[in-house]
């Protein structure tokens, strides 16, 4: 039985976790469980799985979570705030600790994890793209475990698992395309914030969705991959696979290559970074490749997705540049939704932001460097993005 | 550096072994060599890779081949006869031996080389189908690997590395479907032996190409699977892939799929069987998906592929079955070829021969039962064919 700490139990990977521990009562204990806010839920979490540590992240809510779960016996310890968070996420004897936190604030609880020598299912994605450089020295140092919990990284793990150390060549990252696969890339600056949400294959959060049609979400996942299999940015490849059954490829030395498969579902990678180096028997829809139809294959286009090209520019740069591009994009598709910015001013943004960063790159960062460059990206943004948009209309004028 | 041995060294399997060895004098050294007659090809391959042991099959040309190679220095031990080639198979300290010889003469050898305590390179395909349940045993006991060298089981095996025991649920072997892929049931009937040796992908000598036309060639691998990777009849699929690129896949447990892809070249395989669990660098061209195309998958149609089922029904017998059915097919497809019999004959030679042999099934069969069943077969065929062929003509009129 593996004993598993889940931070960001409110969210969609803290719910289909909880999903494949209910669906597996005879492999997983709960240890430890955080959340940001939504008290009725962590409660009703609380009294199903018995964790022996809660944190809300959201202090204010303390007193109404104790009230919601007065009755479950035995009582928890209770926790809050960002301190609480990072709590639970060294409490006790966890074996992996499962980082659904999205954004920065899972940054700190993942590295109090990992010093407290905890395996770390990886579904917080800051943790390597803005602090690969802090993190894997302590990864290292610690001797624990990233298991990727994302379909495209689990897949070339899964491949990767009777690989031996030297024989991996390429990695080759699928990517569905996103909204825009079909269209014209003269099309691209009448795209409505409506259209840039339509996802052919995944249903996902807006963030992701509009990351998913720049296609800076592949550009994210070359930099990810870097980090957690060491390959250098030449031997990650994007290639376009609109039916989303091959999750992703690697080549081996020998030039043959291997490929993990299935119905585009989140919990499948998440069952095997818990159940790694197991294979827990599952009752899910196995894929069938007659229903599946064509797979097929073709070169992303540089000119319809800038952004991907942008990721493997920081990619290289490395140091901070990763975290900047980061949150140049979350700010940049934020004031998309909001309407503030066009669809191709997330490209635009987010390369006038990186270029400023160029300066201040050769000391390898330290945490706090990190989360400097993620404030200062941000702030950048809006700053640009208002004279970005005067200019922009005056040259589509 | 990997010492191996090599029967059946001037074939196609042997030809392109040797043609590995030749790209990686660092990995591997030769230590035995067998042929079957063709002394010129073989002694020119003594001069190359310098064995210590060399077989010539044919005992008529033991005496060509010493003054062949009357000037090599240092002079290997030349052996020769069926007894010659079992020497080989057991000498000195070769850690793996390719089984390259054809047809149930590799038999012999490939026990020797077991009971001498070597992994075997799995080329020859008699080894498991006819002989599984003599084979297998012995493998056990003397604790040597089986490292499938075809595309299908190589592709399995490639997948299953990274697999922990008991993580396997079901294998997807692949098949072209051969050259009558295309055509409507109707016209089998009227198949000639020119037609049937058309293969859309593979460059394969004739009785192989007609095993691809009838699919029985996926029904013998079906065997092999079963035999290879312990999964019951029941969990070994057959898809139709008219490309050839992905070479098989695994469904695990957990119901991820994973697949070995490359383009069609016999060379992979046997590379990974002879460097296995290593990868070793090679500069062969490496798949390219886009150019590639679609990937397009379908059931068979069982109506078109009766050998498939015969294949099926036979492994699920077990004992001497799986030796019948093949050696019912080899005569079938002789007869065939020499224009004996028609297309449609080879099942229906196929299921009469195995029909009758279902009385003396009981007992665990012994090598020399295996031997029996086999040269019995063939000789039902024969006779069969006779009276098959009058009977055939009189319905289809």
């Amino acid at each position: 039985m593996k004993a598993i700490t889940l931070l960001g139990s409110t969210g969609s990977i803290g719910t289909q976790t909880l999903d494949i521990l209910q669906q597996h009562p005879e492999a997983f204990r709960l240890v430890g469980i955080a959340a940001g806010r939504n008290v009725d839920l962590l409660a009703q979490q609380v009294r199903q799985f018995h964790p022996q540590i809660v944190a809300i992240c959201d202090q204010t809510q303390t007193a109404a979570l104790k009230a919601a779960i007065a009755d479950v016996d035995p009582q928890p310890i209770v926790v809050a705030g960002e301190a609480g968070v990072v709590e639970v996420a060294r409490y006790g004897d966890a074996e992996a600790v499962v980082t659904g936190i999205v954004g920065c604030a899972g940054l700190l609880p993942t590295l109090a994890a990992i010093e407290a020598g905890k395996d770390i299912a990886l579904a917080n994605k800051e943790t390597l793209i803005a602090a690969g450089p802090v993190v894997l020295p302590l990864v290292e140092r610690h001797g624990v475990k990233l298991l990727p919990a994302d379909s495209e990284h689990s897949a070339i793990f899964q491949c990767l698992q009777g690989v031996p150390e030297g024989g991996l060549r390429r990695i080759l990252l699928t990517a569905s395309g996103g909204a825009f696969r079909d269209w014209p890339v003269e099309r691209l600056p009448q795209v409505t914030v409506a259209d840039a949400l339509k996802h052919p294959n995944w249903s996902m959060g807006r963030k992701i969705t509009i990351d998913s049609a720049t296609l800076m979400n592949k550009g994210l996942e070359v930099i990810e991959a870097h980090y957690l299999f060491g390959l250098d940015y030449d031997h990650i490849d994007i290639v376009i696979h609109p039916q989303s059954i091959i999750h992703s490829l690697i080549e081996v030395q020998d030039t043959s290559m291997l490929a993990q498969l299935g119905w585009p579902d989140m919990r499948l990678p998440l069952l095997y970074a818990l159940s790694w180096p197991e294979r827990l028997y599952t009752d899910w829809e196995p894929l069938d490749l007659v229903k599946a139809g064509s797979l097929t294959f073709r070169e992303p286009d540089h000119a319809k997705y800038p952004c991907m090209e942008l990721a493997y520019a920081a990619g290289r740069v490395g140091g901070t540049m990763t975290a900047v591009l980061n949150a140049a994009n979350e700010q940049a598709v934020s004031l998309f939704i909001e309407e503030q910015v066009q669809f191709l001013d997330i490209p635009r943004l987010i390369e006038q932001i990186c270029e400023r960063h160029r300066a201040d790159l050769r000391c390898q960062p330290r945490l706090e460097d990190i989360l400097w460059a993620d404030s200062w990206a941000r702030e950048q943004v809006v700053v640009a993005s208002q004279s970005l948009t005067a200019s922009t209309y005056v040259s589509l004028a």
